[in-house]
């Protein structure tokens, strides 16, 4: 082991426009969010691995002993179903919580196989909500993939003792990124590696090609009506891409909000059209509509999650009455912003004193 | 005179896909409705020409003498502004049941002003609403120009003794067309020239590609988003109308009536995009959805009218369900069916008793 302690974060992601799109060669626009998973990666002397993930309430521990059985498999194409007999989760089951344990293990065997496997235990705290496309399983990848990698001497500890947060050098996040793709596989199966990109690197904005859909049908049954609109989802994606990149460039106006307004609401018909929208979704626009503030679902659509836009001039109240109104419905509201740092590594009194409680815990 | 008594009718029109997305080229899709226009003109021997509207409360006479006065100006360009000061109809007023008033008069001067003028009595009772964008003008331009055509010899009754119901020969339906567009032009200063052609030939489905619009400045502002959208309303229209076209032709099946319920469904989106949408149409379309029924709007849009889809099969209770949801929501409805019949002249037998009933009464 390399490093007695190290604590890192990782942000999650929203898809701004272009969702579905992308499968059909179309932009889609990633930012990353001030929404983040922190991990905890301590050394110690248990003889034990042990995984805490909190939210998720997985607490799983595996003595050294154990998983040094594992070890001649390290490089075998068959690892994951290996793990998968080894933890005991039946085949077929591809619950997320089952996976994120799979993905820590794997990487964990990967890097270890070839020294010595350390006792260590990691805790993980997300802000982010699971399992609402906001790319929580990438962040957890990414942080994963940061700690273990750090702490097996493949890459160094950016923090020096008078740093609070630092970052790696881009070879380095190359190797986090390829490393966490490897845990998003295992947890989605044919992940697009954007979420892992954002994770890694963070930033605004972020385009993408390639991403799961279910429009096909659709565009197949009436490709004249159905190919203009994906162009106009790729025309959006770029625009928006280019507003955001001017906001970042010169001073921000209201007209540049306006824009985005706009094309959040026409983006928003077009994945109705594309049949990827939800009631539910239809709902989030009206409520948030009612109070002046633009909306659209982000992600795999079918229900899932919507982003809303908050102007800075947005008073306070609006927004708390809006989260009110939300909630009424039955809907879970996060407030944030758009390009969070990537994958950090921070000194503990870097992290906010609530997130230390949980991770110093276990 | 040529005709001691004379019924016709006009049927008025929806616009089913394409409103103002034709000003860009693309194509309109217009059918007739199976909703009419009736008028009976009756020569008599008052002395005065009468005009009764009772649908909107227009109830005019005037003494020959007095109208004999217009005749030198009957090829006047400014006969309009002329007949203005006649009827006493400030300049600038433009309110369209003065404006049917001004359409009669210019098209009786016009066409009895080298003959003599004759003493007679119209009366029009429609079955369409005023204003909704269902051609109800249209509608009574054709009859008024099909009734004062006929009245003035200039084409012959098409009826026949044993005749019920007939129809012009193709030269007349020309003939009628053509005036009642320069009727329209006076009701509507800038008409497409659609609403007269359907209420003339009726039957479906029928392609413009003129009309007004709204939408130039969000094409103008955003136009790689909104081009593809126009394209893919293009096409929707003419999706529509092969589909409509196989209706006539084939077996009428369930999926004719899915695809035409999927473009209904997609085009009230794209309507929405264009920016032309109102909060009252997505009210229609939700409280019609809720009873498994799909709607758009029809024609200019910001408010004004909507239509619904139904299904043979759908049940008259869900209908009268749905009529009632609507007028709680404080709509009006009515229900019909496309492809009416153009212009025609009736028997009085032919006309329905409650309207023959209202036509007789002036």
């Amino acid at each position: 082991m390399q490093v007695k302690e190290v604590y890192v974060s990782a942000p999650g992601k929203a898809i701004l426009h272009g969702e579905h799109a992308v499968v059909h060669g179309k932009v889609a626009l990633a930012v990353s969010l001030n929404l983040r998973t922190y991990m905890r990666l301590e050394a110690n002397t248990t003889g034990k691995v042990s995984l805490n993930l909190p939210n998720i309430d997985i607490f799983m521990s595996w003595d050294l002993s154990e998983l040094r059985k594992l070890v001649p498999y390290f490089r075998d194409a068959e690892l994951v179903r290996i793990l998968r007999d080894f933890v005991g989760i039946a085949n077929g089951n591809s619950d997320t919580c089952n996976m994120a344990t799979l993905a820590f293990l794997y990487i964990y065997l990967s890097l270890f196989a070839l020294s010595e496997l350390p006792s260590l235990t990691v805790s993980v705290w997300s802000e982010l909500p699971t399992g609402a496309g906001l790319g929580s399983s990438a962040a957890y990848s990414v942080c994963v993939a940061a700690a273990l990698l750090c702490a097996s001497g493949v890459i160094p500890a950016p923090l020096k003792e008078w740093d609070h947060t630092s970052r790696w050098c881009q070879e380095d996040l190359e190797l986090i990124n390829s490393w966490a793709f490897k845990g998003e596989i295992i947890i989605h199966g044919n992940p697009s590696g954007v979420d892992n990109a954002v994770g890694t690197w963070g930033e605004v904005p972020r385009s993408t090609k390639v991403l799961v859909a279910r429009v096909k049908d659709k565009i197949n049954k009436f490709p004249s009506i159905m190919t203009p609109v994906l162009d106009s989802v790729d025309a959006i994606s770029c625009t928006c891409e280019k507003v955001l990149s001017e906001m970042t460039s010169e001073p921000i106006t209201g007209e540049h909000y306006n824009i985005l307004e706009e094309l959040i609401d026409i983006n928003q018909h077009h994945l109705n059209v594309m049949g990827v929208g939800h009631p539910t979704l239809d709902t989030v626009c009206r409520v948030t509509l009612a109070r002046g503030l633009h909306s659209k679902l982000t992600g795999a659509g079918g229900g899932g999650c919507g982003v809303t836009l908050l102007r800075p001039e947005t008073d306070s109240s609006v927004v708390q009455s809006t989260i009110q109104d939300l909630r009424d419905c039955g809907f879970d509201c996060w407030e944030t912003s758009i390009g969070g740092a990537g994958v950090q590594q921070h000194s503990p009194a870097a992290v906010k004193q609530d997130i230390l409680d949980i991770l110093n815990q276990y």
